[in-house]
């Protein structure tokens, strides 16, 4: 499953479009993976048909993963994973009064059988980086590409260090 | 909108037959009302397409009101009232760890265009009443029975006072 | 049923005028549904008894939904209900310190025998199009243009996406 | 406002009889302070005449002080001060599945201009005594009372402490 | 108990000046009431001795109501009632990550023997009007004036309510 | 990837051998699609070496994921997944007083370049249904699997449906 | 600071002696360490002035570190900690409804110049660990025991592992 | 164990750079105690080697105590903890939607064996403070330079009292 066969490797969707200002970061993560993607707004609520679609033909347009990003009582995940077994991440988003929590729970807590990949409220960056480590399983550039940005998080985290290190000794 | 015209009027669905525990006191409320319903499982995510097709048949199929009953993510209302435009009533029912409060907030707050009417943590005989509500709009059988319960419930809780009341003076 | 027969077919009532920013929205779909609306500003604790008379003569006076708005401890949709047998639909208005939380608790939690159709924290926009599906059971043309709002809905997503539409491949 | 002067001082009412086995913790408290009691069930919802009938009296019968526990929406603490200007005390009683958080917040967030004394969840022990503290600011003997009462409290933290009292020294 | 007595009446005290901003509506409140209040800063933790003295001689010094609002870990009104059998009125002032949640909690959830009657997050305002309605319990010119702004608050609401009225019959 | 090459495909590690209660649903999903695992019990604090020593040497033992089960603070998945780049699903594992939203918020939440892939609170089965998933996407066999496996659980609603199916009509 | 002087080393108190079955597992870990403690009950509401004069006189009566555990509105940790400035270690005591939560808030949520060292819900054994860590600062042979503790439950989590291992490869 | 013996007595790290804003005031309170300090950002996750390292070494390097602030899932001070056996002082920093109650649970809820000594949601002056009385127990001056700083707040109380002190008698 090498990367740059031509085909769409994730497909990132989202219940709204300003929804892409916290699922931008997905995309910016794959690129810097090299992975294609391609980006569509569809509603579990406004738009089911579109979601059920989108979801069924997935595995066989050749969609390894699918991230769905949504907020308040955010289904869309859950929707699409019913749709479809490749691999969903779902990105609670946070909007509305709750700060994302319904978000988060509306995602995270799907029924045995059909399970969503959750991560962080907003946490559209680390949608990228799960979908890479999960595609990298297969790719070995791309596993070389994760080890190699673990490196430089850590030496990142060590430059930022400078910025406020001091001792009193 | 006469009862029993043949037709069944409220269909309940429910994400597991282990919801029925919960949901069968909107049973009881519909039949107390003497309205006609279906009780079906079905879940927005092991059977979507179910769900779907249920939905969307609804209206032509007559019925005048659904009601979801679902826990954890609860999806099954959302689902629901994505495909019909007739009134939907998500019951939250109280399961897992976080004993409904889940399944509110995954029910409740819905995204603008697509409402559900919901009531409270294991409200199902609430469900029920809503139901009957509705439908007595335009059936005046029905809105005198709602009334006559009314009158029931306080006389009802001045029985109940009777158990506890005293006075010390 | 028909709309437009000059009756007022909803009642809005809200705890302070300054919840009509919020409830503006139910306003704004209900006309948009051609359904005929009255806006009062009444309080379950300032003004109880303004309350009571409005919801007791609210059958009488030919409303068919009461779509309440209230926030903190949202008694007002609940105490709204306990005078009417005709549906009442409970807005939770995020205000104060809990964001709407304890509003959204206060109108949903009802106990049995009185329910409140409660859509999410803020959702007023929702309470119109639930007041318009419920009377859109009896009048066809309603019921059409409830189904012609959804498709222009889905169309809506469908134009949305395409401002972040995009595939890398 | 000396006590036994033949008049019912305090008045406990709650929305359902099965809150008496947490009230009843109230009228305990109250008997030993010496003061007057009387005991009823009524509902915001179910009930909202006599509630309103009930709280609307009570100043021009004599009542201190109304006691006022209820559960999930618990509204009824507040409506009884809509319709008095007498010291409301509200108890949230746990119960249903939000084990009292829901009755806490419908109970203790009133909007400004209508106060409700509320005490913790299943607080009803302390309502008697906040109802005593009340009545006793032109009552020197119940205020003699209280204060043995603490004294008493004291000496039974003392006592207590013997159970578990240890050291390694 | 005649307001105008000389003495102060009602102790308003706060756990930071800071908490003068929430508080000020306290004070207002009282005013409106011709009630006489002092106002001082005193925290639970940082000034403990100051606390104990002062509850401890609150009912000597003829105070009738103590109106304590803190924050965060929110001692200060259970730590004053701790002190004095007088009544006190707790007030959780929104400050801090949780916005009053930990406040009102600390505040309203206090074990048996010790109530502290609490009023909404930042609910200053309710505090000055509890106590007057505890103090009007032996004052019928402020039991009067307590009335009088009932009626002043329905006809407030109805006041405002003509800002929003409307009615598109 | 075929399954059954003679390597461990999946590591299931837990805080505590009291997790197992959950976790065993992980190990007989794994088992129903012919996914070969190994179980250890590790903690992040009790023997954070074995937890870096296990998660460094993964991806060369050939592990293709790993689902971490932990309580409380469940540090166990945010602790592996930053010592490894193979995907790391983390279930919380409902425990102690807050049945398990601790352990939610502690493996979800993780920071951007680090995630985990959380399933629901106690979803240790939905954590080997979407390893499943994972390993799926170079395995036609395991995809054809986990696809019969849909439509068992469509087929299974609807037979658990029979139980409560029932008309009024 | 050698352990084994003569005196009292670490102060248990609680405010209620049903806190004991939670406390209890301080005083075991405190006895594993060979530290020398007291147990005693008191409460910061019900006897502030014992509260007092323990934590005026702790560090006169060479105590090194004082445990509070409480539950519902926890005041006990932060009270004692208003009156001395030796370490204090708070346990929130899950009781009530809320099960702890509040007890965390009341406990942890502290103004800045008072800290309450605040350890997890429940976790009395914790409290003893933090306990001897803090005196092992100058207690090398303390030291020592806790560095053997630590080996010890590593090995014992390994020992633990052996109860669930498996491997189907 | 004097101040001012070249070593450095409490290191401060914390997860991002970003922290520093929360935590400098961690640093600011330990120099008005001249307590020696170091402040270094180390990742549980991005750089779980140096935190590793820096927590297995810090006794050896006559740390007193570690002082961790981290923000979401906040691992940091947990890991530090799982590394050392001197005392861990965790500082929940607030960030991200949950505003700093995910951090508060992923630090304070730690397994029995391993405690962090956690201060309040963004409590980092408290975290000093409590350094300073750990290491005050065999520092006499310090323990004086404590006592006179818990003066000097309530001296600071008082003098803030004057700014808002009144009285309308």
């Amino acid at each position: 499953m090498a990367t740059g066969d031509g085909r769409v490797q994730v497909g990132i969707v989202m219940g709204s479009d300003s929804d892409w200002e916290t699922m931008e970061a997905t995309a910016e993560r794959l690129e810097s993976f090299e992975i294609t993607y391609e980006v569509q707004v569809m509603s579990a609520h406004r738009s089911p048909k579109t979601v059920m679609q989108y979801a069924q033909s997935a595995r066989r347009r050749g969609l390894s993963v699918i991230i769905a990003g949504a907020g308040v009582a955010a289904h869309l995940a859950g929707v699409v994973a019913a749709h479809t077994t490749i691999p969903v991440i779902g990105v609670p988003v946070p909007s509305g009064s709750l700060q994302g929590l319904d978000a988060l729970l509306a995602t995270v807590q799907m029924p045995p059988g059909v399970p969503v990949a959750t991560v962080a409220i907003g946490g559209a960056r680390n949608a990228g980086v799960l979908a890479a480590q999960i595609m990298a399983l297969e790719d070995s550039a791309l596993a070389a590409r994760l080890k190699e940005q673990r490196s430089k998080m850590a030496a990142n985290v060590a430059e930022k260090s400078k910025k406020v290190e001091r001792s009193t000794r």
